[in-house]
């Protein structure tokens, strides 16, 4: 399969060096305004054509697909144009600026039978497919809530607030993990330099009393990278920044074990071991990537694709209304 | 100082031990519903008079000071019995049930020129002496958020939710360490258990882009509790659970540098050092219980005197109406 | 029970307190030299007779049995005073300053028919009682290493050196949890302040290729109190200033798989999940203090006794020949 | 500069890519004995000439320099052959396998006029370069001891030992940021799988009562790297596995206020800030590779030159012979 990659910033570089490492693709062409990013694409790759223009990736009979891993605001027109010159489109998170543009893609994606993959990284990390099958096995019994932090210093965004930046990971993969959709949103935040929000703080109200909070920030002196999932059998620790042991499952919790009356009322707490799962150690992208050939092949719709990035710019669009009114409760 | 003490439950030993092992005060009686802690408390203070009953203590002669540690709904009762009998008081925090409450035993106090102090005891602690003391020297520069997560197993309260039980600390040392008061409150959470909520989530808008932010949960396999507090100069990070180094001061930030034009708006960082300044290491009780006769002795009026604790029981009242409505913006 | 203490400086409180909460037990008598440390005594517990003199306790006919609880050097006279006097001995470890002392009080216990417990404290934790209980069921297979690390700042003794202060703390929970006895010891260390080592290092060779190592420290920045076992099935880390999770089982392990001829030689590694157990939450002292009082009672030898004291002494005074020989090997 | 590389195994991808990225130098080509790692290199560098042959490098005229990235035992031979072909040679750690081959090559080299590199790249590392100049500015006062444990879980090595494998990183460290020279060595370990030793200890009597020990270990389940320095004004601790705040400086000290006799001798500890000063973000590899360059290009020796290789070498000589006589003291 030929690849033509449209981005070579921060993640273009990831996206070109796990295609051209995959057995069945290539990487043809990559088009970058920057010149200096041309610079290095070019040594890093002498064979690849290297160009500032888009369209000429777009409209090469010799590519298959094109990886859009430009800013959020160029997706939309970005994926169309390929769409139109019958390309499948890999194309960085959040998939696009709101959701009249997702269903527009996904629309012509089926007229046109192509595939649409949005770049949900972190589902094909060891930890979130670790997590996914313990939620499926239900070794937590009923959730409580998820509550993820998202904190560090930067990278400020021109054209998006810190929730778009961010929220889009958390969010794709409660999409992914968690059963039921949420019904609404509150959002609050702050923006202290550029006029967009750089600290803000979600809650989604899911179906059945489960909660989830999301908190994240690019003014944050560390890092952190850290989601708790309560259940009513074990809780879930999944820290990131671990270099091993990054999710941790505590046999632990609390139940009432009587109702006769307010004084009566007792809440029991069980505490037991904890145990963490050896995750698979392999390179998420390289997992996606290989994914999505396979899917483009087989001409089967991947999981990540146009209609899960709606879901997401959907609850991005609804966490932006909340903002903008200091936490209204916005249903979905 | 004769103490007489109300409550000799989870809190109630360290306050007896305290004030026994302080120069200038004895404890002269504690009333204790429960027979077998009324057990231990006679076993390891065998002077002491134990009763079952509080007004016993609170009206006795012999004493000057009361100290109400007792659930929330038995502080008004008790504290206002205490102070119509002449005596000072000091009581657990959150310092009543509801604003009115407060206002009440305020006056009240004041018309009889006895003392009340609210047991924020986190605002006597070496980590906050010192953040205060940081923030009133302006090193951190200009605010931009204040962002708390304290999160854990239990223990669950029969008689309030988790803002009402752990938010107190948080509340007490925003309104002690930062200028402004907040202007607005919206909260998030869900109960799963005993109709009261376990998890919740708070964002505080102050004045000046200042945005404050709390994460209680009575639910979390693992313990937290950790303060960002982030500025233009520096920020700062408290982790309370850290034996040593629980303030670290990060010599970065975010600065705008060039406002022209969106493309040339440019977001530079600025990173350095991160520093450690020793602590007191001084128990905060004591420190706190010691200010106590100090104020009562000389007749000054203490920081965390009854108006602070009707801030902090103004900012909870806030917070539960907003939870009620799902997040609904709540103007102080 | 009736106890008399010997000294009442950094341990004797926790070891008095104790006494005085433990079912079956009461504190008598305490000396102890220092006028402050008397007058705190005298404070906390007004009805104990508190005196300067060890001889009282010694002599006394109402105290059945006596904790020394002094510097080490008087390890040796006050129990073999209170043997003599017919007392039962709850002694601090090390036991002795030599072999010799402990061999001697040992048979004077056994003629009169007494107990001796050396204060082996560790043994009674939750997390060293889960460990000597995975090693007796073999769960982590042949053991290959003990390596343990304890290090901190101060506090610098005047009679003894950084081995005989920390080490003893290793030594006794390896003469616990392993099976063999060592057969060599070698030491190396420096003193840099009062002519005794604040720096060491011990080696000992154990039988069947089991290396275990001790460093200790007293000039360290950091506090550290980590061992790690390593075994042919499983591998065990002990942190124990973790507040949870104090030990971590790693279903790790490294095979030979195939012996014929060195380049086909074939090290394989086995890396699994990690399991850290719940540990029982008690006071180990308290544990210790009760088993003591328990086989007084029942005329019962406690595994920590003289006995065991000895054999740490002579690990010790084996440790001090190498050390003063930079590291000569010396056998047991 | 021309290179040619033999070895593409673990770390010679590293060299490559570095060297390629490199301004002023490329790769001409690349030897190794394994099939599958030239089929990688060749994917990788399809400009690369790859052969199977180390000679094919050694004697090409088309080459400047060789980076020998092969196995201990091959050391000696492919330095010299490149020497006498007169490349400048770049050469893994350990220099080679004992110190009459290391004084040999240094004097082929110095009658060539030719630069030998060992490539001891933690000297290029922002820690270690920030403990350098600590040091050198007496930061920490006279020095008490340096500390060090490096343990993981394997990678096995079939021709050497762990403290081969291991130590060097250490030593050339510790060569690099001490001022004086170990006199004499001990060492102590246990193999327990494939003959070599695999858990191993060593002490290094340094003049003016500077200790230093290594505690390196194949068979740990956990990966630690941490580095404890003492000195009489400060103290530092390095951990490796920090992603920021690698290095943090105590403000801690021990100090003998009186001397005068036993019981007046007072021990008075400093406690105070720590302070993590933020270090250079650079790839240590890299800076190395083009301090090798720049140094070939204006005839500099470096100072990670084969004499700094050749003082490596002897400790390790002296640590095996101290390690084969169970804790020997070994002069050097």
């Amino acid at each position: 399969m030929n690849f033509g990659v449209i981005g070579y910033g921060y993640w273009g570089p990831n996206i070109v060096r796990n295609l051209v490492n995959l057995e069945g693709s290539q990487v043809i062409a990559i088009a970058e305004i920057n010149a200096g990013a041309r610079a290095r694409a070019q040594k890093a790759y002498p064979n690849v054509k290297i160009t500032a223009d888009a369209s000429e990736v777009i409209t090469s009979a010799a590519i298959d697909a094109v990886a859009v891993v430009s800013p959020v605001w160029t997706h939309y027109e970005l994926t169309k144009a390929a769409l139109q010159n019958g390309k499948h489109v890999f194309v960085e998170k959040p998939f696009t600026s709101n959701t009249a543009q997702a269903e527009e893609l996904i629309n012509l994606a089926q007229q046109k039978n192509l595939r649409i993959m949005v770049d949900h990284t972190f589902l094909f990390t060891g930890a979130v497919r670790k997590i996914c099958q313990l939620l499926d096995e239900g070794a937590l019994g009923n959730l409580y809530y998820y509550d993820s932090t998202r904190v560090n210093l930067g990278l400020f965004q021109h054209d998006i607030n810190v929730l778009w930046d961010l929220a889009p990971h958390d969010l794709s993969i409660m999409d992914h993990v968690l059963k039921g959709r949420p019904e609404a949103i509150v959002a609050t935040g702050q923006g202290h330099l550029n006029g967009h929000e750089d600290v803000a703080f979600m809650t989604l109200y899911f179906p059945e009393k489960v909660i989830a909070h999301i908190n994240v920030n690019w003014l944050s002196p560390v890092k952190v990278r850290t989601t708790l999932i309560g259940g009513e059998k074990r809780m879930l620790v999944w820290n990131d920044l671990e270099a091993d042991e990054k999710v941790k499952i505590y046999d632990k919790g609390v139940k009432i074990t009587n109702r006769e009356g307010l004084y009566e009322l007792l809440v029991s707490y069980r505490s037991g071991d904890m145990w963490s799962p050896q995750l698979e150690q392999v390179e998420a992208l390289r997992q996606e990537l290989s994914y999505f050939v396979e899917c483009v092949s087989n001409g089967r719709e991947p999981f990540n694709d146009g209609c899960a990035g709606l879901r997401v710019v959907q609850m991005l669009e609804a966490a932006s209304e909340s903002l903008s009114k200091r936490g209204a409760l916005v249903y979905l």
